[in-house]
């Protein structure tokens, strides 16, 4: 399973959550990885630890203000990236525009969505894997798997109608190593989580807690 | 074949264009219909002719200031919709709720899309048909049959290895008959087109044009 | 007063709705006008009522797919917009576009905004009137005269303080005769209000009881 | 005068341009400064430049991915931030936002916009400074000053009138000494500038050209 931790603009320390993922990803076989602002990516990188942007722009080198370059994201030290957040969504166009950008700076991508329909959309742009995450379950500590298994179950099947390639990734509501194991028996072959583990008191007891029964 | 002509916000009498596109409608096998916009859709669904939207929010009823409803485009006399024009981009969630807000007035529903990537995500998303239209084409009279017949056939298969029941339309620089016969052999099931129609001298002689080898 | 009733989108009769407005502005002082959806203008401004459009776009005739353009929207029978509702926000250069676009089809221009700093920024782009409609009181039923005078005081003069010559209206949680009234003390040369007329079971009645005072 | 060195998202060498910025500071009375893409900040301050941020978006701590939050930016080594950047504008409301998040974590703030009316509107969101940049001028080496000096006078009217402690930068074109001399003949107190210094050869020949008039 995979374990992305999206550390959003939360009030955490973003070196320290790194260092917890770094290291318990060393004692399990689960692959954890950490997404922070584009801001802290060098810092958070250095760390040794699996370092994701959490947005590209559809861009390429040139006059752009304000945007997130898919090369300067991987030189600080990124090697994925998630597009099109439910924090973040995109224009279809974009969404294709950066899983392009992303690829063209050999960064892996996760492109999220809501629902079984535009997960099967997501999937027809070529990325490595997508995500769904039920915007009505986000933040609210009950995991997708539980609220609404179909969901999960529906997203697989709509991602490998599409591509038989992709990954599904499950986001929202993830809190507990249980909820981890569900997603991956309803066919995830991992989750997306954030609060969960960014805003515990101690990041590594709660990422342990969530390897632990993998 | 489908032909759909697009008025966009062309300075051309809305009316006049409808009645050309009704009578050279009664004259071939060819389906005609014609997409004003919205402030237009009753004046022109009163000349008979088949009468499409330019775009749907993806909303319902209630507290929505500027947006286009479904059921209002409906009611007003259309029986289908344009989605996420290259003029009108929209978000892939977005293009997801206004397919499901045509679908719930009953509208027939055209979500455009710029290469066959996108087509194949757009026909993941349940609309009755897509319409490949690359951006860079579009306006110039070069038609994409002729100019990328690739792009139409790559949109055709994209299009059936997501939904085998979605239809192919092809926009972007049709203007003559040929063109039309052309999108016709390489898959698609009709064509999107404007300014050739909607800013010519004669619309009916266009239209007549367009479809006399059909 | 000028009195503003936004029709959204919500499910009412607007014809019926538009004749109330009608028949009541006979009755008063106060200058009374409807702003249905676009699809809705002609069939509204056929009533005699002055009506409104809920927004128009930054946009000249040409190649626009899904807009509303001015000319189209006064054509159909407009003869002032909404612009920047905060159900419809947009950017600072397209507010700007839009007051310029309304105002090369003679459109009178209401351009809404949250607070007063805001409504100093729509005051220096040349609109005939600002609207201060602070978004937390939106459809709650508490004036923003009453929950928060100084809103609109302040407002006031951030408008005056650029351009003494635009009008101050108030909107968000308008819905009795005493709000028009204590928003006319506050400076307030009008109101815009929404869901008291366009889903009152007698809109006649609500409109009557508004006026009434004034 | 204060001279803004972009640096988009070209692809030069952040930390050798910035190097160049600070050492040149030190040889004028001109104030030099650099923006950095934000996965770029931390290198870029710790050269000891004065280092700005590209962009802050209107948010606080808390569920956001991808954005960039001013706290961050701050704590990475900016001292401000563009807004509103012409290559990424934003919705009035968002501009307050903005403007208000940067000043929340003490960074300085200068909002671009297109011609005097947006300009008195920027000044009236209680921003440090704003920045004049007629979109039609930029990256095309014809400064503004000269293509149309009236814009600059027009746009320091426009924000003395809005706001007396407001500073007028000026954009688009600026590459010469010369340039930043004209501007500040015409009211300005600084000059934006970015493929002038970013795309040069060699930038510390580039700034001292710049800057040896002034």
């Amino acid at each position: 399973m995979f374990v992305l931790v999206n550390l959003k603009t939360y009030p955490c320390d973003p070196v320290a959550v790194a260092e917890a993922v770094r290291d318990v990803n060393e004692t399990t076989d689960a692959r954890l990885a950490v997404a922070p602002q584009a801001a802290h990516l060098e810092r958070v990188a250095e760390t040794g630890v699996e370092t994701w942007a959490q947005h590209v722009d559809p861009i390429d080198y040139g006059s752009n203000t304000g945007h997130a370059l898919a090369e300067s994201v991987a030189e600080a030290g990124a090697v994925g990236t998630l597009i099109n957040h439910s924090e973040q969504r995109l224009k279809l166009a974009d969404i294709d525009g950066s899983v392009q950008a992303a690829q063209r700076a050999d960064l892996e991508t996760v492109v999220c969505a809501n629902n079984p329909a535009q997960i099967g959309a997501a999937a027809a742009l070529g990325s490595d894997a997508v995500a769904v995450e039920p915007p009505e379950l986000i933040g609210t500590g009950t995991p997708v798997s539980q609220a609404d298994p179909d969901v999960v179950e529906d997203a697989v099947d709509a991602a490998a109608g599409v591509d038989s390639e992709v990954s599904v990734l499950c986001g929202a509501g993830i809190s507990t190593g249980d909820d981890v194991v569900a997603a991956g028996e309803l066919g995830a072959e991992g989750v997306l989580l954030a609060s969960g583990v960014a805003k515990a008191d101690d990041p590594t007891a709660a990422l342990e807690a969530l390897v632990d029964p993998l």
